[in-house]
């Protein structure tokens, strides 16, 4: 199942999407009052057969005019995310000088793991916003975000897929400058405006095997990405395993899992991004999504 | 005003604490159904008139037998920290090659701004977990935490005090191994357990100058940590400038101001706590909360 989260007069509403026919179900009035996507992951194994049954019912309207925000506009708390986790952009990132000054390439030995603020979540299509006098170095990150169903502590790398609920997408928009300059990575990736996520949160059912699935960016129409998910370095149950062996995770936690070689600091000189740049990610079952810097 | 969260029957309720008289009131009746002490912060304008007026009616309990949480048991994000915000730490720091393998003292040229996941958030007086298997390095860190009342962006240096709602302690509980080896500190800062916050959380007008309170610490009463709050290399207004400056601060927000130096990696070889350590940590007008690991 893919769900969104639209407004209609301000208010946010859960739609259920069919992207072949390009419409979308407001099933908001199936689910108790307040519910958003996050309560239906939740609650989903509860939920899930009124939607399945009631929703064919509710009438259609055309994906293409409803004003999505991101899946989960609100997480619960600071969304999970991994550097370092592809070859190719370790080396990149390396050779950048952005991480360290020394400009190693050197494979991460462990995750590296850090968190993007809540207020950095913005809609598939939403601009980004440029922050002129806090940096001037904006840079894209295209992403695999893992959605966790069932919460749990102790996961092992056996049981970890039981935990996910399904995908999303995540642009882990960053200030480089930031990054670098205050060597803990939250500030320089937490602007607002900074994480758009989505079109769709995306059932786990509905992608057959999510290592093959390829992840893409394009800037401006000019591809810049293209991996498949099972080039991560630390794969998604070595992630929940290694988060989860002393963190609760929640029911709506995000993964982020680590973005593919072709960063704008890939390139040298780095090609930040400026006003009016778009940057369209895509991945395989998961939809597009396209941001404008404003 | 002193405000807590204690249990009853596994209901949180808020109380508000005369801590000279030892007693606590519990003012949750006066209030909406099912707001906190998040809640109460948020709409402090229009709520402590009411509080003001009618908790004096409200009958009393004896603090010491209320069974306090956190104050805030359940931020709305992240809580925010600061790393490496006093000299004398920043040297101790350097020196333990937890930091950097190249053990060095410098001072920072801008925050070190990290996060620890709300679900490491624990009472002012419960057990913090050993996590036995996936850190062998506990280490304490006492600090003040600022609780954002009015948030907002673009906070300037000048005006960051009238965004301060008021303070608390937390200990900002760390596995070392985790933090040397992640790079990143998320994970080794946000073990379950890992963020004592508490007694309470005390309204700024409590605090003549909150440059002038005392952050100190003992492990099993052997004095540990102490220095005053003007000690920090980012003061207050400075990290409020910093965060808000692209990221909108929220009602509720915490920051964690960074410890002083006397942590257990301080001393050569380092002195990490082990199951049955006591660590107590008091800030002048905020209490006292004491911690045993488990």
């Amino acid at each position: 199942m893919k769900l969104v989260t639209f407004t209609v007069a301000d208010e946010h509403r859960i739609g259920v999407v069919d992207a072949e026919q390009g419409h979308v179900r407001d099933v908001s009035d199936l689910l108790p009052a307040g519910a958003g996507v996050l309560e239906v992951i939740e609650h989903w194994a509860q939920w899930v057969p009124r939607l399945i049954a009631d929703a064919p019912a509710v009438a259609t309207h055309p994906l293409e005019s409803a004003r999505l925000v991101a899946p989960i506009p609100v997480p619960r708390r600071n969304i999970f995310c991994v550097g370092k986790n592809y070859r190719a952009h370790v080396a990149e990132f390396g050779r950048s000088g952005y991480d360290q000054p020394d400009r190693s390439e050197e494979l991460p030995e462990y995750p590296v793991v850090f968190s993007k603020a809540t207020t950095s979540v913005t809609g598939p299509f939403d601009d980004i916003a440029a922050h002129p006098g806090v940096t001037s170095e904006l840079d894209y990150e295209a992403e695999l975000g893992v959605i966790i169903g069932t919460g749990g502590r102790g996961i092992s790398r056996e049981r970890a897929f039981e935990h996910v609920w399904g995908y999303t997408i995540i642009n882990d928009f960053t200030a480089r400058d930031l990054q670098r300059n205050h060597k803990q990575w939250l500030l320089g990736k937490s602007l607002d405006t900074h994480c758009p996520m989505g079109p769709y949160a995306v059932s786990a059912d509905e992608i057959d095997d999510i290592t093959a699935v390829q992840v893409e960016s394009w800037v401006n129409g000019e591809a810049r990405q293209s991996a498949p998910v099972k080039d991560l370095i630390f794969d998604i149950p070595e992630l929940i395993a290694t988060i989860s062996a002393g963190i609760t995770l929640l029911p709506g936690d995000i993964i982020a899992t680590g973005t593919p070689a072709g960063v704008g600091i890939g390139f040298e000189p780095p090609k930040f991004m400026v006003s009016g740049d778009v940057i369209e990610i895509a991945i395989t079952g998961l939809g597009v999504q396209r941001n404008r810097v404003a």
